[in-house]
């Protein structure tokens, strides 16, 4: 951690800094410039995962000395999730009645299926669909979160014994979210993918959870989330002793109106670089407009997604949630060639 | 809610509109302009609180059919907590000690303690400078959520402990924040106002059990929360059957680094319109700047605030937690003559 | 144009409401509602191109008066650049010493070269680079927007002597970047492509300037530019009788502190299917960082984008300007096989 | 400056930084610490104004390097700007025909007038109930910048012509906007105050025009610029040995779409530690909605603003322009008391 002193900053000052730090066991090393001082704190950085969160608190109070002008933190909030931790990929397994799924290795996986369970035909029709067009996991919500009380908020346990149905009827894997740390058990008995949706990404006692459920886990980016903010959320799953954990872009808030959200897929790159820990896309979510799903989806795959999750539904004009980003059955069989011809240009 | 058919819509595409609206039970009204045909849906925003929700999940479907250009909502998601609903300003009334504090009336509540509980001494110097500052109430938290899992997450039950006994020996009402269901009822019984905090704004099952608790809740904004995403998180606690809910803006993510939030002051006098429930506002999440905090709080109370939520610390220099953020006793006891003053120049 | 009534709306405010219209020669068209009601206003969308900006207009004045809710408009402020106003694809033609490049058609056009012209040796280095590549524009800017004052910007005329000599050595097209009304004529005797940056994507003297220059024009998006309003922008150019306008997406701004900028890549899909115009990509600056860059151009084309726009230089740790999104040649060289693969893949 | 090295850095790494830092004549120096090395360059933030820009380039290209994690800047942009360069407030002041009004010093200054000039009776009704408000200086548009080709752009020269009669009639002061560098010279004639507006913050050419022109000016925050690039912008202005500049916070842009702008009443006191320069805000623009322009109005007093930018209208209802967020004059003669009272309580 690094400590810039004010220009203007006293000798005083600079005493009551080095005074904190001694307080808490650090060495300051104190350099004196032109124009300023600038002091960096060793010790800050190093032993135990603790340290990174220790660091974050520590600069929050030095910036509030006086004197202080800016803290600068050398060290980040997550540990485990880093690539400096791991520097190999790490690959997700999941179990499916067919074999096992991997994320993280060569190959692009599809998650398809209906924002929400609504009736035995639709969810067998969809699954069908999907795995049809390669899918190899099938998403779809038994509980469903919602902005407004007064929305379509899933079948609850009725919708995973439907998923579980479909689980057996097709072999694909279940993907399917959690919404409260009471309903994890329950869940978890059916889901072979947990996951938890942007609405929950930095609810901790969730996230601890599922890390302790011992099922992988699917962890969608918050709304307004950075990039740092969900390695830490991914931290608290990994920091269970769950290593198992994908991460999903699913679009962030902007200021841009005429789509549900804004994809980053800057953030595709950016966390292969960061952590070691896969990634995929959620092009439904991320634009909220069926017409755009199947550009974003092809551009997720050129960005270097390792899976994607889709919202397909037999007849999306009559959905009880997200109708209008999702694709009907004949528009995802006809983008999955498509998917596949990138993948294949792409070395995958 | 109104239909918008694109310019180039066909007859067909009107007649599956219609044919998905007469399914739903809804009469659709067809106006044939010049250039395109707009059509109004009756029925979707007449009803039952449910229809609220209800036209949303139609929209969503109907902003997906073929030759439909966009679909405006009249409705809204809320409506226990709209000014329709209820002219009248709602006065949520806290039970201390000291008898009861009317958030919602004339007077401006002030409620300031230190972020995190972290000591008896602590609490008590902090409780006691609150007290002779003006405040009624006393904020601290004994769960405190964080980004990272290395950061220093409360005191848990002890927190509580030493809030009970700092509100017996100052007789200050207790405001402290709740993070999951399993706690609520721990909380509950030391909290007067139970605080639903910025990260579980859209934690249906947290919302709806405050809302049960029966305790009055004082619900933050989310980071990236707009207004009627925060009116529909309130709406989910009011249609418990618990009206006593108080709304605080506490800043707003944006693209400004500079400060932690932005506080969205335009906020205040909006909800006042929009709905009958108090507004408070916290200067110190909304900045982030030990700095910026008097400023604001004032700019709060001139705004219309029911009262404000300050973070102060007997030694801000040594908090565990938001330090930066948190006012030194000396610079609370100057702001509030000035708070006096402002609030007494506008009436109340 | 809808205007939506307040439920608590009385007589006289509608008759207020219908008084306004009839003044400006419109017609309402009342519908009462159960709860609320609605009027249409006919005449706002049709006619001349200007019907859209006045009814902007007029929407803001009605959303004013006592007893309305909200103003739903039904018309946009641009119609030269929709889709309804053109449904085959603009194919923008710009003229090179090796023939004409087209922006819009089957092919994916690449545009390369330094952020800044720097030197001769500089620039020469890069353009023979981009062209190997199997760039067919060269980009590099003698004007340079800067933030400081104090930073660098741009060799200015020398800066355009360059460009002119590069583009006889190589026969790439010259793509750069005109920041004033004053300067519109020599750096239009330059350029094959005329620039417009995002800094001055609202600024209306300009645009009028680039659009009587009669060249073609490429368009950044504002940092802060919803979709409508940059078509708004590109309308000012059309208006001016210049049809060859190219859009340039380049990355929005938003709370990600980790990218310079955050790419939309939903821009792409959506701009096709509102606008008629060809749309490129620019990874460079809607990263900032060059580890970014090559994953987030093959996005942009398997998005559809139409070309990609990307910062060059033979020594990016010595670039006078944006060095830390550069690409080094050898690293363009290595990207634009990939490029290949994907546009072929897609049938490009 | 400060570079962070990452933990995988070679020694070979920190050669080249090295290198780099040496050929531009700067002297690193190296700390080891347990988990990486980090380096501070001297040098950098000292010396003539232009070091600050110099900073920024050399930032962005030792990011770029190889075994660089992150640069962290000690110095800022802007020198003339800031707090260090001058500790006392400047008092920016205004010829009018009734004396010369100070911005900066104690008073709050009042600036009303319509959002745009459009008839004789028009603005003299607005400026005789401006100047019985207490404003002294009269606001008004004649060049009005546009999102959309087809809306109202104002009257140009005839609208100078009735802003110099109105000035005449009352003896208010006249601020209005300039939106092209050449028409700096015919502006400059009849304005007092000159405004540059949001769209043009960063407009360099015309920054550096207005700062030539001798008059004093309002500079407008752009719609989504940082705080430090507003006092970038200002410094453009300063740099020209211009230094009655006078900072104008009119709402940034968010996600919040119930309001137009969100004004950040956070920059108020933040400025004024920054920067020496006056800060006034524009409750009429940071909000869109003119009920909510009182409380805005107020809160932005409270945190300390030098004044207000007001938008009134004697017809509201039939304003050509921005109508939804302008007081009708009523409203604001019964606001002024208020802004008295809430200024007289904070002793202004």
């Amino acid at each position: 951690m690094i400590v810039v002193m004010r220009v203007d900053a006293t000798d005083d000052h600079l005493d009551q800094l080095v005074h904190v730090l001694h307080e808490r066991g650090l060495t300051p090393h104190i350099s004196r410039g032109v124009e300023r001082t600038v002091v960096g704190v060793v010790g800050a950085a190093s032993g135990a995962g603790a340290a990174g969160g220790f660091a974050l608190e520590l600069g929050a109070l030095l910036a509030g000395l006086s004197g202080v002008e800016s803290v600068l933190p050398v060290t980040k909030g997550y540990r485990l999730a880093s690539r400096e931790a791991q520097a190999r990929p790490t690959q997700v397994r999941v179990s499916t009645p067919a074999g096992e799924v991997c994320l993280g290795g060569p190959g692009v996986v599809i998650m398809a299926g209906p924002c929400a369970v609504e009736s035995e035909a639709q969810l067998l029709a969809a699954a069908r669909a999907a795995r049809a067009g390669g899918a190899t996991l099938l998403r779809g919500g038994a509980y469903k979160p919602s902005t407004s009380p007064y929305s379509f908020r899933g079948l609850g346990e009725a919708g995973l014994a439907l998923l579980a149905q479909a689980r057996a009827a097709t072999g694909l894997g279940v993907v399917t979210e959690v919404l409260s740390v009471e309903t994890v058990a329950q869940v978890s008995a059916c889901a072979d993918l947990l996951q938890v949706g942007a609405r929950n990404m930095a609810n901790a006692p969730l996230l601890e959870a599922v890390g302790r459920s011992g099922k992988p886990v699917l962890l969608k980016r918050g709304w307004a989330a950075t990039i740092e903010e969900w390695l830490q959320a991914a931290e608290y799953i990994l920091a269970t002793g769950n290593g198992q954990v994908v991460l999903c872009e699913r679009g962030i808030r902007t200021f841009e109106p005429l789509t549900r959200n804004t994809l980053d897929i800057n953030a595709i790159p950016l966390l292969k670089e960061l952590s070691h820990l896969p990634v995929v896309v959620d092009p439904s979510q991320g634009t909220g407009r069926r017409s755009l799903v199947g550009a974003v989806t092809l551009a997720g795959v050129a960005a270097g997604a390792d899976g994607v999750l889709l919202e397909i539904h037999p007849e999306p004009e009559a959905a009880l949630k997200d109708g209008a980003q999702s694709l009907g059955l004949a528009a995802y069989a006809a983008l999955m060639p498509q998917v596949r011809a990138v993948a294949l240009a792409l070395g995958r």
